[in-house]
């Protein structure tokens, strides 16, 4: 049965339902057996709608990728209270279980998946230097707010929220490519490297 | 023009000139556009060859990936003279260089595609299963003889291994799936965590 995030919950919007459908086929077919007629199996309007707004697979997977962007973008805030290390936590926790708790592993899979086209299609790596971008920001910003609270040491933000986008790239990579079970290894290790590099001294 | 690691020289063995001619034509044309056909245009033997030893482009590549690791387990001496702390600046040179120096891009292109494979296909998934414990298991020996050597800390082998295993899936995917050049400024973050985390203080 396939998980949805809070906001694919179903509508009578035709662009959210078009985007329900879209994440329901993905999740099940996965990208290489994924086809506009499989999504158009998920979707309770006319199909003919689907191959009017999209001229091919790809267009409507940028779209979707597109619009589950916006969504993660307005779901975090620009302003938070409370301390920055207990954000940094929280941020962590997302990358270790990104796609389990909230979404399930089909999900993951799927957008690993996607983002190997980026390999070779423009049009994915515009989307993924976006979303790249507003990740590492977001790190990047939370990593500036606890050197100012004095929880954090006076590290490079720029630098240090790029080791997280990397980590954060190889974990979901990683949970859906090889059976080889290391994520709690590299847990713990990452979680060492913030209390030893990243918290100030208490 | 392809760049040729140096196991891929020109050769009169059969199943050499066939991996030779897999190699070229993956870089060229990528996994999704990768044929049979394709890879028979670089092969200077019989093409029904390859048909008659492979059943499907999937079948050719898994035994590719086969031979590419063969020959890395082959490159990667069991004992090395010299420090682990030289051994591992090595492997965060190799790990943040990867395919760029020896193979080029369009190799590290090729791979990401493949790993994403793994996704969906068991087949893939075993291939990289066994790459990276692999990987891991050299990268947790040479930690594992720097604690022996008083040159790192008493850190836990496994765990460190898995993290540099993370970051390094995290930084090929990242290095050809994204324009967000967060390359240098990962490296950075990831030596000062080897520097303070990782080597004996002196």
């Amino acid at each position: 049965m396939t998980q949805f995030p809070p906001f694919l919950e179903e509508t009578d919007d035709t662009r959210d339902a078009i985007m329900r459908a879209t994440y329901v086929a993905l999740c099940e077919h996965g990208y290489n057996e994924l086809t506009i007629q499989r999504i158009g199996d998920e979707f309770s309007k006319s199909k003919s709608l689907l191959y009017h707004h999209y001229d091919s697979k790809d267009d409507l997977l940028l779209d979707f990728l597109s619009f589950m962007l916006d969504q993660l973008e307005g779901q975090i805030p620009t302003y938070r209270a409370g301390g920055a290390d207990d954000h940094i936590a929280e941020i962590v926790e997302q990358t270790f279980d990104l796609g389990v708790a909230e979404m399930g592993t089909d999900f993951t899979r799927a957008l690993v998946e996607l983002r190997a086209q980026a390999a070779h299609d423009e049009g994915y790596r515009e989307h993924f230097t976006r979303s790249d971008q507003f990740v590492r920001k977001h790190v990047a910003h939370t990593i500036r707010s606890g050197i100012e609270q004095g929880v954090f040491r006076d590290v490079d933000p720029q630098e240090t929220a790029a080791l997280f986008q990397l980590v954060f790239v190889g974990t979901m990579t990683q949970r859906v490519t090889s059976d080889d079970d290391i994520l709690e290894d590299g847990r713990s290790a990452f979680e060492r490297y913030i209390r030893e590099c990243l918290l100030e001294a208490e």
